[in-house]
């Protein structure tokens, strides 16, 4: 049914990879999984779908303001054992260190971990450059703090707690890291020019995430770290440039992140380090 | 002689691209050339070989501390009418638009631009990481801002004048842009990790790169902007690293800049965007 807007040839691809969109249980039902960046948007969205798609877990989601995260306080409501929050700003390294000690002294681990925070256009603030006689210091570091720097400082605390988790408690090997690049990330992939800030934030955050996973594979630590572009989903972030859409390629957040959330399910020791699409096609670097 | 290095098939491959190691004058004779970053290194290489190589044409040479910089100093004594230093610091736009003021007074274009400025280790203050536990949000930023953001700046102010500029006064059809990247800025080269700030920076400043490409391209401006591996060359910058460099691969600055000089003077339309090593061999990005 969700499959009808995939080609057939990206069917069978995603057939191979075990994607569906039943609601079965994960794979990493018993485990702890994070998602940091989850007052919104995809992030929020993941948080529902292992908390609703699992009968047990423990989510930890991670917003910069819990107080005023609506949705994660619904779900809250609902799975009050199973969903903890926890407030963490990626631009603010103590908030992540706080987090860190925070999932260490009441799970002493993690299976998984989402880096779905980032930022596009923010008003007054960020525009998405549309020429190069537009392009800003101060866009391009806020840009780069938010979006490539910030996830990896909440890969580099999490690490021991990824290290321990691995696949214990899961039906998987590893734990896996899954941080939310996009296709506009990719430099081969770039026809159209433009968005200098986003752009570059994100090919960076794809190259800081490929020497990482290196890391992890020569340690051998049981890990596998990946990237994802989820489409174009409707949230806040792509909102002001949906207009230049094609029809029928706007995807809801939940067929969205219903397709990542296989491809994390699925992700082998030989996918680490690797940029996937949500059809789980490989976009170029 | 110099071409011993080669294997064949990268010694056919320079041949089809006009590689050559005589002093043979190069296509921009006339023109008007800067290097940003002329203080030291591969820059202020360039800057002697662009002076000594054509009995014409005008070199500016930009660095942060003109008074301080000996061996732009001596090169002046030498070549007092054909070049000009200004000062420039990337990290302060304000410096970019003074000298690009001072470029168009005394020119009025230019015909080539090389980003030669770049840091990679700075005693007490940047060491590239041998772990993700070792990075530190202030040196990620720090080599952002230099050797990502400040290029662009460069270009961007610049680019008024190398349209202006185009090939004319020289025997070329376009202005050309060529700014230092390095092969450690290839995700898709990836296999050993470490260098996370340094490696980010020059990945970000390939996507940068490109981004700009596809807009002057589109604008159909005559300019050719590309992204240039020097290999491992003998300089301040390598210095603290070259005992992991097999011998023979450690090339000099008068090796490195001859062949770069010999990639930039053959430059076509269709290079564009592109990422090239010494040896003239494309760089997966
Ligand atoms: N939507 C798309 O079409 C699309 C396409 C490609 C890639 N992506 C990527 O997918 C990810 C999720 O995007 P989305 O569409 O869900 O965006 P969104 O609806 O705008 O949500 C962005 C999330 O990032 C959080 N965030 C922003 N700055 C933060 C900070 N300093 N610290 C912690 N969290 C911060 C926001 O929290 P607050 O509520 O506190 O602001 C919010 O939860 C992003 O990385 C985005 O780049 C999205
Ligand atoms: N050497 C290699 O093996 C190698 C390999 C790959 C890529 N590269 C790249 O090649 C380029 C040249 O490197 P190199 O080996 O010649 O390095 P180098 O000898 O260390 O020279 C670096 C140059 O950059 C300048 N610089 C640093 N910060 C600056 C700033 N804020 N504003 C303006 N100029 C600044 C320095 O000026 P000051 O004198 O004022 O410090 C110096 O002129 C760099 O981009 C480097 O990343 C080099």
């Amino acid at each position: 049914m969700c499959l009808s807007v995939l080609s057939s040839s990206s069917m069978m691809r995603s057939m191979r990879r075990g994607f569906f969109c039943s609601s079965a249980a994960l794979r990493w039902e018993g485990g702890v999984s994070m998602v940091q960046g989850a007052s919104r948007g995809i992030g929020l969205e993941f948080v529902r779908q292992l908390l609703e798609k699992n009968d047990k877990g423990h989510v930890i989601a991670t917003c910069r303001n819990p107080d005023g995260a609506t949705g994660l306080l619904d779900l809250k409501k609902k799975f009050m054992e199973r969903l903890n929050l926890l407030q963490l700003d990626v631009t603010k390294e103590s908030t992540i260190e706080a987090a860190a000690t925070s999932v260490r002294e009441s799970y002493g681990s993690l299976n998984l971990l989402i880096n779905a925070s980032g930022i596009l256009s923010i008003p007054d603030v960020l525009q998405p450059e549309t020429t190069l006689t537009k392009v800003e210091k101060s866009s391009l570091l806020l840009a780069y703090e938010v979006n490539a720097i910030g996830p990896i400082l909440v890969i580099k605390h999490m690490w021991p707690l990824l290290k321990v988790g691995g696949g214990s408690g899961t039906e998987r090997k590893h734990s896996v890291v899954a941080s939310l690049s996009a296709r506009v990330g990719s430099i081969g992939d770039n026809g159209l020019g433009g968005w200098h800030s986003y752009r570059a934030s994100k090919t960076a955050l794809n190259q800081l995430t490929k020497t990482i996973s290196v890391e992890f594979a020569r340690k051998k630590d049981p890990i596998v770290c990946i990237l994802l572009h989820p489409g174009t989903v409707d949230t806040d972030l792509s909102r002001p440039f949906q207009r230049n859409v094609p029809k029928g390629k706007l995807f809801t957040k939940e067929f969205s992140v219903q397709n990542l959330l296989s491809i994390i399910d699925n992700a082998k020791s030989s996918d680490n380090g690797k940029f996937f699409a949500w059809d789980g096609q490989e976009i170029p670097w």
